[in-house]
């Protein structure tokens, strides 16, 4: 004998998370014991929800729980900039800001041929889709400032060059708060390039 | 907005789990909206059952998903020992062990009078009462080598002596596969004062 079924069946769920092992697993199922009943039916029922009534945006690909989503549907918004990024984790740190008003394109990876991932597996097609009936006039490559990041707004930007879009890449530089001292070699270039008269 | 509401419920629930700041919560609740559907339903599931179907054996308190407790229903045990140790966790390591072929008793913490814990807080009462009907012979102190085990473990024992039953400790000393050099004094005073000739 080890754990009573239900909560060995518990652990086994919590070892499918990523980042958590067989300790980690035991201690939070242990804890889940002693929570309240309320919030473990709670948790539960987020963890179902989730999963069945969140989709993704027909139009911009972002995570919602309605189709189009709510930046999409935005009329305040402007439609004539789309600001490209990875995942729905990117969108959500663009709109903590606070600052831009314009809409998204959640690509849903990003082009590594190392890891076999090619144009035609993230959403290349529905951008440029998206781009054909004239009304964008910028598109912002918010992709991660990575090998593959940048293999991916160099692939878009060469294939959106033609048809006269304005494309923007995000600055890379030293982050705010950050220390000279321990930034890498590629950042300070890279800032050094960038920097403006003040 | 933020996130939509399905995921930031799921985000909250995690935040409740110990150890899970909101970047860990962030990060699993994305990964569950990647996981297969029947495993995130098997995960709601498991919670759910986890809490609703497991209590504490009324007769050692260790967790159970029927009561008495398989390790109490075990007719092959030996019924005159008892193996106290701090909770249910401790109980899974000693059956690991696949050794020790005793009853348990779950005590539901220690003896803290820093954090207000008196030996009526935890299932001292309960421990004693089985020591009533003549079957125990040995009570195994397992409770944790720390302050609070110790002091339990003295507490319990001074009770216990008069009745006449045996009161062991388990063995403190270095580790197996430690390292002499790295053990603090106390452990190596302990391991000193506990040699055995071989």
């Amino acid at each position: 004998m080890h754990y009573p079924e239900p909560i060995s069946k518990l652990i086994d769920s919590f070892m499918k998370l990523p980042g958590i092992g067989p300790k980690t697993a035991v201690r939070l199922a242990f804890f889940v014991l002693e929570m309240k009943e309320d919030d473990v039916f709670e948790f539960g029922k987020a963890l179902v929800n989730a999963k069945r009534d969140l989709t993704y945006c027909s139009n911009c690909h972002h995570i919602t729980d309605r189709d189009p989503c709510m930046i999409c549907e935005d009329t305040s918004r402007d439609k004539t900039m789309i600001c490209v990024v990875h995942d729905s984790k990117d969108v959500i740190a663009m709109e903590k800001m606070k600052e831009y008003r314009g809409l998204y394109h959640v690509l849903h990876g990003a082009i590594s041929p190392v890891e076999g991932i090619g144009p035609e597996d993230i959403k290349v097609a529905e951008l440029i889709k998206r781009l054909q009936d004239d009304t964008v006039q910028e598109l912002i490559m918010a992709t991660d400032p990575n090998i593959e990041g940048e293999a991916t707004a160099m692939y878009i930007s060469r294939l959106v060059k033609p048809t006269g879009i304005k494309i923007t890449r995000i600055a890379h530089g030293l982050p705010v708060g950050g220390d000279l001292e321990y930034a890498d070699e590629v950042t300070l270039s890279r800032a050094l390039e960038g920097r403006r008269e003040i």
